[in-house]
């Protein structure tokens, strides 16, 4: 085998690296391999490639996002008023109907992606029969193939408690959702997560009573509590009520089309239908782990060390099927450093925080610490903060209630952290880290011009209010 | 008088500061002055702060930008097909009645900013008498102040040749645009510099045939020539016409309520009405300069230098009233400038390129240099493109022909300029900025992880382009 072949011969019985799954975590290792000139097969159960995030997850859930904010009028009820909105009769049918086409452009997208890096696509089962050797079942039959390194990027399904009796319709999970033929008057919501939260709100925005049942006090823990705190009270305003430190006992579907939630504390919620979105399931049951001895951890999670790399250190793992943050963007980073490590590429000369984006109606995201971390390491931090509502872009598109946090050293005024909830917050952030990540801080921001008008210009903002915080205290 | 005092009183005949003029140049002057603790007052001569940015210019032209794009559901024909807009039949009522209410929501924020920092409004006409010494004249009579520095903020007005018969409806100039009763059906748009562009695209998008007409062969020519292609193409696929290395011979209005416009090359054009946004007058004439020796140029522009000063070291000029490049974001920091200049304040200590950002629809925004000015110091450069249609926010958002472009040396590969076509360009632009403002570049973008899905991915799609190109040319 010549490794220095830029053309891998399709059907090849031996590749370098052999990927299993296609969603973002195993493109970015096949294509940083391929990169390298290695002879590369990815292996995806589906049809089609782009895993969960492309066919079930990510695209369709922000497809269907861009189409509640816009037929809703949602971002614009504050400057026009509900009169305006775009359909006052939205269905299921209008909200969903532009997905397929955008789902089929994002293989399409991959698909030449691939070709063009000379990647085999081999679609089919992959089982492991031995450290180097999986055997792919599919229609028309099975066969073997060897590799020197693998990545396992099977991805994750939403975990399915044994006790529900899921049916698609009134009962189902967030894989079936938008299948779902009308919008409900009425939804619970089981489980606050990243997932349950953005379906909650897309849903609430729609005019959806929503309740959210979650067994944690808190929501999202990961993100600053401000930020928390002002995404529940604008949930609230929209109709979302939180039973938080709740745990579902039951659910049942009643024969007039209601769902009885029954809690372990007595409690009953009643609504149209029900989300699980209670965390999820790594897709690793049937990958034949036991014949090379990687042992899952609970719900399939494989364990990896910070290569990336399993118990087999030639057989690595990334993306959704390693666990959190499971977001597109950090499974896909995971590939590249996979494939980067085992063919011994330094991908790291520059350390850049990653930035976390959370796609609920309004958006958040951040990047760097939070308060509670902070403090929990004593480290002395002071706070700038900068209202939508006194930044003429927020005014004009009618956020009026976001909020720009930036968190930063008391006294060598670094930037810790940043912490957005608003319209753009997700491209926002990005500034932010890019400060953070040359060890800048607040008078980076406080110097620099930005367009007029923008919502970067909170940045701005944010920094004066904690400059003059520390001017207060006698500190600058 | 005591410079010490956090508190000028009000009707104080002595100031540390005046400022003629309370756009953005104005404004950030006098708020700079007092943060310093300097006793400031801030002369206007229309009844409410803000100058032209606030009540005719930037903010007025943002606002009805944003409802075209909402309520033409420009943003959104590539998704939804023209059937889901908002309104078939929109008015120049819907596209400007929320407009008063931003004007005062900005106006008020202003105000109460000036307030907090202890500035001095005062409303009336500023007329110099001696290098010291100015007259304000007002509807309750004449008053004289003193100050020992002055800035000149008094911004600009639209050039009118003295040979056009301005009516106000069918012929007028950009602060009487959006005063008009009716949308036109057509309309000859004389002069494409940045305001004449942005809202030629504006009424093109609600459906306007236009005719762009300018002396000049090139349109903005300060902007990366293959943006400047792309946004004309994308203007002429909405119904632009664009006649350049054209000048204007006269300009009348017919009895039939159509405006005649015919040109020097002997060509003629007939629209509904005719827009002239020729360039812009600083506002000096009536200042009194000739009593303080200082000599206006051309369209009475004022010539400062570096740090802002007039030919009298002691009066600064800002803003509009010098000229290029008269946007609301580098008035208010040339403003900032002259305050700190004044009193020995060190404004300046890291180099960040200013962005500018224009609000055309489509968007444009840039920093740094681009091509042919690189070409002209002979930099050794490359490119990476990325297209909105290759990203997958891109394609959600519905803008399909976006662009960002990143331009960076060579050898180094350092960041030299951004040029940005597209939705949200005037936001993503900062990320650059601050790449380039670290001296940081390529590597940058390819090691930073950025949200999915989001816009700000093109900087790393690019920035992969460009190390292709770099890789193909054995440099990389």
């Amino acid at each position: 085998m010549n490794t220095f072949s830029t053309k891998s011969s399709s059907n090849a019985n031996h590749y370098d690296l052999i990927v299993i799954g296609s969603g973002p975590a195993g493109q970015r290792a096949a294509v940083q391999a391929a990169k390298l000139r290695k002879t590369v097969a990815v292996v995806d159960a589906r049809e089609v490639v782009g895993g969960v995030c492309v066919n079930l997850g990510t695209i369709p859930s922000k497809s269907f996002r861009e189409a509640v904010l816009y037929l809703s009028g949602f971002r614009q009820r504050n400057i026009y008023g509900s009169a305006y909105r775009v359909k006052s009769d939205i269905t299921m049918t209008d909200l969903t109907f532009r997905c397929n086409h955008i789902v089929q452009h994002e293989i399409e997208t991959i698909d030449a992606q691939l070709a063009r890096n000379r990647v085999d696509v081999i679609h089919g089962f992959a089982k492991f029969k031995d450290p180097h050797t999986v055997e792919i079942k599919n229609i028309s039959g099975t066969t073997t193939k060897t590799a020197d390194f693998f990545v396992i990027a099977t991805g994750a399904r939403p975990f399915r408690p044994p006790n529900i009796e899921f049916n698609g319709t009134s009962i189902f999970d967030s894989d079936d959702l938008l299948q779902i033929k009308d919008i409900p008057r009425t939804m619970t919501v089981v489980g606050a997560g990243v997932i349950g939260i953005e379906y909650a709100s897309m849903f609430a925005a729609l005019g959806v009573a929503i309740t959210v049942i979650d067994g944690r006090e808190k929501i999202l823990d990961f993100i600053d509590s401000e930020i928390i705190e002002s995404l529940t009270y604008r949930l609230r305003a929209i109709g979302v009520t939180f039973k938080l430190g709740e745990n579902v006992a039951s659910c049942k579907a009643r024969e007039d089309n209601q769902v009885v939630t029954t809690l372990k504390s007595g409690k009953v919620v009643v609504t149209d239908c029900v989300l699980f979105s209670a965390g999820r399931q790594s897709a690793t049951d049937k990958l034949g782990l036991e014949s090379i001895n990687i042992t899952p951890l609970e719900r399939g999670l494989l364990k990896v060390n910070k290569n990336y790399q399993t118990e087999q250190p030639h057989i690595y793992a990334a993306g959704d099927v390693i666990g959190f943050p499971a977001l597109a963007s950090t499974s896909a980073e995971q590939g590249r450093l996979a494939a980067s490590n085992m063919f011994g590429l330094e991908a790291h000369p520059q350390e850049i925080p990653l930035p976390y984006g959370i796609y609920s109606i309004p958006e958040i995201a951040i990047v760097g610490k939070n308060e509670k971390e902070l403090t929990d390491h004593q480290v002395p931090y002071e706070v700038g903060v900068a209202r939508y509502q006194e930044n003429t872009r927020g005014f004009l598109v009618g956020d009026r209630e976001g909020l720009l946090k930036l968190i930063f050293h008391r006294t060598t005024k670094e930037l810790l952290g940043v912490h957005i909830i608003g319209d753009e917050a997700t491209e926002l952030i990005h500034v932010g880290q890019a400060v953070m990540s040359f060890k800048a801080g607040l008078d980076y921001f406080i110097n620099a011009v930005f367009n007029y008008p923008t919502l970067t210009s909170c940045y701005k903002t944010a920094a004066l209010d904690g400059y003059n915080k520390l001017r207060a205290q006698g500190t600058a």
